[in-house]
C-alpha cells in the first residue's frame, strides 16, 4: 500500500513500527539513535506529502534511518553500519531514494538551492526539501545558501527540526533565538491583540490596521523573513495533523520557506527521551534497561588521554585555552568547558571561526588547543593557511579521529589530514604513537612556537609495548629498534604499533623507526639509515598521496640513495564503513596482508 | 601632533591629504583604489576614537591604505605593492600597527571575537574593532562569528562599511536587506508615530506604550539585533560629526554593536566615484584623465581565453552552467551571467556554497563550471571532498590565478591547489599549457565524467611556441620534443613554456614532456622515458610539497628506475608580493637561476 493512501492512524502506527525497528537494530549494531527517532513523524510526513521525484535532502543524514526504512531497506536495515551493509548516512550508491551523501553537517540548504536551480532550468515542478537540525544551523554554509536563496526565491522547503540540541547542547545566538521563539508567547499575544482591535470599531482600528502590516515582520521567524525566506511555525513535530497540513502548504507555496518544527530528541524510547549528548550516538545496548553492552575498556581512549593531559596543563598554566566545534564530549573538552568556561569554548559547528578565533588568541599570548576531528578540520583548511600559518602563530591543532574510524565510514574517516596540512608553510606535524607519548604531546606542542598539529586515533592505542620512551624534540625521530637487517620499518603515530606488530608476526629481524615528525623530517636520522637499510616500509593510518612516504620520497630525491620504499598507507579511494579490522582486511592493510606483501617484496629482489 | 588633538577641520584636511596620497601612489603603482578612498573618513575616525592598543581589524584589508598612512608609513607608501615594499594588505611583519594579516575576505569578525576573548581573560579594557565591507558580509565565517558573538556578548565594535558594492555588485539577501534599510523610512516613521501617541492623552496611550516596547526590535538592524548584537545606523560615512559621535558611543557600549556606515566607493576622486567594479583594483593610470597607462596587451589573458571558450560551449550546449563566488569579471563569467542569468550564477563570497550547489547541478545532469581563484578555492576544500568527490560528480573546477600572482602577494598566490586537490579520490587534475590547449580544456573537461580541475595562470601565457598540438586524452601526456639526450624536462601547465624557455637558454639538447595530467599520471609514458632519460627536471608553478614532482616520485617508488629527479616548484614558504619576475628571481626559479642549477646537477654527477 502506498504511504499516500494511509489514514492518520495508519501513519501513527507506521511511525511506531519504524521507531521500534530503529531501536531494535541500533540496540544491536550501535548507531545514531535519539535524533533519528525524534524525527520519525517528520520523515513519515515528508514521504506522505512530497513526491518520489522531489529531492529529499537530509542534513548530516544520521537522522535519516526512518527514510531508509520507508524506502526499500526494511530488511537490509539489520546490516546498519556493518561492512558492506546499510550505511549510517544517506548514500545514492546504496539506494536511488537517497538523493545525496551527507555526513558533514550543514550542507542541505546549499544542496537544495543547487537542486532548485537545476529544476527551474529543466522546467520541472519538483520541490527540494531539506531537513536540518537546529544544531546544524550554526555553520557558515547554511548562511551562504540562505543568502542566495532569499535573493533568488526558489521554491525550496526547509524543515528545521528543532530539538534544542545538536550532538551537544547547541551554542550560539541562533540557537538562543530559536528557543526564545518557542518559549515566549509575546509575539502571539501581540498579534492576537491587534487582531481583536481590527474586529471592533473603536478609534484604534486604523492604527491597528497599519500596525498589522508591520506585524508580518514581527512574527517569530523575523530573522529568516528579513533574509527573504517565509517562515511557518513553530509546529509540533510529533503531530501529524500539523505536519501534513504545513508540509502541504509549504509544498505549494512556490517560494522559499522555513518550517520550524519542534521535536523531542529520543521521542518514543523513554530512556532516551529528551536526553542530551548521551543517546545521540550509541554502542549496542539492552533495550529494556538502556544499559550499554560494550565492555568498559581497560585502556583509555586517545581522546581521554588527551583531555586529561590537557586538563593538567590547563591547571598549571592559565594561558592554556581550548576550542571545540560542537564536539565537547567527542573531543573530551566537556569537563574543561565546565571547569574553565572563560578559557574553553564550544563555538558550535563552525570550524572556520574556531580556527581563526584561535589564531588571534595565540597572537594575544595564549596557548590555544583547537581540538577537531580530522575529517571536520577540512572545513577550516583556508583558515589554517590564511589566518594561522601566514602569521606563523603557535596554534595547536589536536586532531582526533585520525585514520579509519570504522562504522561511520567514508564521510568520517580521518585519511587526509597529513596530506592537506603538510603542504602548509610554517606548520609542524607530529604524531604520538601511544598513551605515554600522547600525554607528552600536549606540553611539548606548546614549546614549538609555530603552528603545530598532532593526530591521534579513534579509540585506544594498541597495547604493543614501545621500547624506548624518550622525550619529544622538534624534528627528532626515535629509533625504537636497531638490527643488522637491511629492512627498516618507519611508523608514524599509531602506525608505529602496527609496524611493531608486523615485526612480531614476520619472524625475522627488522629495524623500527618512530618517525614522530612528518614535518620537519629528521633528515639526519634518514641519512644514517640510508647507509644501513635498503628496504623501507612506511606504516601510517593516512592517505598515500602526499602522505608520510611521500614526504620521505621528496627528501630522498634530493640526495644519493639506494632505498626501495613501500608504504602501507591508504590507497587513493574513499574508505567504506564497517568494523575497522574488517575494513583494513578489505584494503589489505591488516597485519596478515602486510606480512605477505613484505615477504613478496623481499623475495622479488 | 597627535590625531586625538585634531579639530574637526583638521580631520577633514587630513582626510583630503590621505586621499591625495593614495591616489598619487596607486596611480603610479596600481592597487586597490575605490574602496580605500571611500573608507578614508571611517579610518581617520577609528584612529581618532580608538586607542593604539585596541585591535583595529580590517577585513580583506585592501581598504586599509589610509590606516597605513596614519601609522608610520607615509613615505614608504611609495613602495606600495612593490617587491620588499609596503604590502597591499595589513601585515604585522611590516608594522606593529597592523594587527593581523587579511587578504581573504570575511575573517574580521572571527578575529575580533578571538581578540575579545583574550582581552577578557587578561582583564584589559581594549576594544576590538572590525571594519568590514558589505560585500564581505556574505561569507559563512561572518555568520559563524556573529553567532558566537551574539551569544557571549563581548564588547566588539563592528563597522559595516556599506558602499553597496563588493568588488562587484554584491549579491544576496543580506545585501538586499542592507539597501532596503537605507532606502526605506518605514521604521523611522512608525517609530515617530508611536512616540507622538505616547505624548498625547488619547485612549491609544496604553496600547502605544506596549508597542513601543516591541519597537526596539523593529529598528532597521533587526536582523543583527535578533542575533543579539546592537545596531546603530545607518550613518553617513563621510561626516565626521556622525562618525566620531557614533564610534565613541560604540566604544563605550560594553556590548557587541554593529555600526552601519554608508559610504560612496571612490569618494573624493570624481572619475572613480560611485563606479562599480572598474575602479576596485587598478593598474597605473593618469590622475587627470583616469586613463590606464597599461599598454593594451596583444595576448589575451588566460581568463579571457577561458571565458570566450566557455561562452562558445554554453551557446552550443544548454546543460552548461557556471558559478563564480563574487568574482564575475575576475573569472570572466560576467558576460555569461548577463547573457544567461538562469545558468550562470554569482553566489557572492561563498565558496563553500558555490561548490556544494554545483555538485547538485552535476547530479541533475548539468555541466557545472566552478570558476574560482586557486587561493580562494581553499575555502571550498571540504565541500570538494565531501559533496563532490565522494559522490564522484562531474563538477569542473576552472582554477584561475594559479601560480604566483605578483603584487597581491602571499595571501593571493595560487601555490597550493595541486597539492590539496591531488589527495582527493576520484578527482582528475590537468593543466593546459597555452592559449590553444586552454581553449580545448573546456569541452574536454566535460567529457571526463568525474570531478575535474584544470588550472591556468594570471595574465597571459608566455608566447613560447608549443611544438605539437594534439587533442587532450584522459591521462595522456604529450612528448613535445624527443632527443637523444638523457635529460628530460617535464612541464605542467604554464611550466611547459618555462621548460621550453629554459631549454632555449641552455644551449644543449633535452627532451620535453608536457605532463598534462598530474592525476592520473601517464605511467606508460613515464615507463618509457625511464629507460632513455636519467635526469628529470620538473617545471610547474606550484608548491613542491605534495605537488607534481611528488606525484611522479610516488609512482617511481613503485617500480625499478634509475632516475635522478629535481624540481623547480615552489619551496615550502609563503611567497612575497612584488612583480612576478622579480619574485621569481628572489626564489631562484627564473630561467637564469634554473639554467645554473641544471648545469650544476649535470656537472656534479
Amino acid at each position: 500500500m502506498n504511504i499516500k493512501d494511509y489514514t492518520h492512524d495508519q501513519l501513527v502506527d507506521l511511525s511506531q513500527k519504524i521507531r521500534d525497528r530503529i531501536i531494535e537494530v541500533v540496540s544491536k549494531n550501535g548507531g545514531h539513535l535519539s535524533s533519528t527517532i525524534g524525527a520519525t513523524e517528520i520523515i513519515v510526513a515528508m514521504h506522505y506529502i512530497f513526491d518520489k521525484s522531489d529531492p529529499l535532502i537530509y542534513d548530516v543524514s544520521h537522522q535519516a534511518y526512518a527514510h531508509k526504512l520507508l524506502s526499500d531497506r526494511w530488511d537490509e536495515f539489520d546490516t546498519l553500519r556493518q561492512f558492506e551493509g546499510i550505511s549510517g548516512f544517506t548514500k545514492p550508491k546504496e539506494s536511488e531514494f537517497d538523493y545525496f551523501v551527507a555526513g558533514h553537517s550543514s550542507t542541505s540548504i546549499s544542496l537544495a538551492v543547487g537542486a532548485a536551480k537545476a529544476i527551474k532550468l529543466k522546467g520541472e515542478n519538483r520541490v527540494p526539501v531539506a531537513l536540518i537540525g537546529d544544531g546544524s544551523m550554526s555553520a557558515g554554509m547554511v548562511y551562504e545558501a540562505l543568502n542566495e536563496l532569499g535573493d533568488r526565491k526558489y521554491p525550496v522547503v526547509i524543515i528545521l527540526n528543532d530539538n534544542e540540541m545538536s550532538i551537544a547542547a547547541p551554542i550560539g545566538a541562533i540557537s538562543n533565538y530559536l528557543s526564545q521563539m518557542s518559549t515566549s508567547n509575546f509575539y502571539q499575544r501581540l498579534k492576537a491583540t491587534i487582531s481583536s482591535h481590527l474586529k471592533d470599531d473603536s478609534g484604534l482600528k486604523y492604527f491597528a490596521k497599519k500596525l498589522d502590516e508591520s506585524l508580518r515582520i514581527i512574527t517569530p521567524g523575523i530573522l529568516f523573513e528579513e533574509m527573504g525566506i517565509e517562515y511557518i511555525g513553530p509546529i509540533d513535530g510529533h503531530n501529524f495533523y500539523d505536519l501534513l497540513e504545513t508540509f502541504q502548504k509549504a509544498r505549494n507555496l512556490g517560494k522559499p520557506v522555513i518550517i520550524h518544527v519542534q521535536t523531542t530528541k529520543g521521542k518514543g524510547y523513554e530512556i532516551a527521551e529528551g536526553k542530551l549528548e548521551k543517546w545521540h550516538g550509541v554502542s549496542p545496548f539492552d533495550i529494556k534497561t538502556g544499559k550499554s553492552h560494550k565492555k568498559p575498556s581497560l585502556a583509555k581512549s586517545a581522546t581521554e588521554i588527551f583531555a586529561l593531559a590537557l586538563e593538567e596543563f590547563a591547571n598549571e598554566n592559565e594561558k592554556v585555552v581550548g576550542i571545540t566545534a560542537a564536539m565537547p564530549s567527542g573531543t573530551g573538552l566537556n569537563k574543561l568547558i565546565e571547569k574553565y568556561p572563560d578559557r574553553f569554548f564550544d563555538v558550535a559547528i563552525a570550524e572556520q571561526h574556531a580556527v581563526t578565533s584561535a589564531a588571534v588568541m595565540a597572537k594575544e599570548g595564549f596557548i590555544p588547543f583547537v581540538a577537531i576531528y580530522s575529517t571536520f578540520l577540512q572545513r577550516g583548511f583556508d583558515q589554517i593557511i590564511h589566518d594561522v600559518a601566514i602569521m606563523d602563530l603557535p596554534v595547536i591543532f589536536a586532531i582526533d579521529r585520525a585514520g579509519i574510524v570504522g562504522e561511520d565510514g567514508e564521510t568520517h574517516n580521518g585519511a587526509f589530514d597529513i596530506s592537506f596540512l603538510r603542504l602548509i608553510p610554517n606548520l609542524v606535524l607530529f604524531a604520538p604513537r601511544d598513551e605515554y607519548s600522547l600525554k607528552k604531546s600536549i606540553k611539548f606542542a606548546a614549546t614549538i612556537n609555530h603552528p603545530v598539529a598532532f593526530r591521534y586515533p579513534r579509540g585506544s592505542y594498541s597495547k604493543v609495548v614501545p621500547l624506548i620512551k624518550s622525550e619529544f624534540k622538534l624534528g627528532i625521530s626515535e629509533l625504537l629498534k636497531e638490527s643488522s637487517s637491511n629492512i627498516l620499518f618507519i611508523g608514524y603515530g599509531s602506525g608505529v604499533s602496527k609496524a611493531y606488530s608486523t615485526y612480531e608476526a614476520l619472524g625475522f629481524e627488522v629495524s623500527i623507526l618512530d618517525l614522530r615528525f612528518v614535518k620537519p623530517l629528521d633528515t639526519k636520522m634518514l641519512d644514517t639509515l640510508i647507509k644501513s637499510h635498503k628496504y623501507w616500509f612506511v606504516f601510517s593510518d593516512s592517505a598515500k598521496i602526499g602522505g608520510v612516504a611521500s614526504a620521505i620520497l621528496e627528501y630522498l630525491s634530493s640526495i644519493e640513495h639506494n632505498v626501495k620504499m613501500s608504504t602501507f598507507e591508504y590507497d587513493d579511494s574513499f574508505i567504506p564503513h564497517g568494523n575497522t579490522s574488517i575494513v583494513e582486511e578489505s584494503l589489505e592493510i591488516d597485519i596478515n596482508s602486510i606480512v605477505k606483501k613484505i615477504n613478496n617484496t623481499i623475495k622479488e629482489s
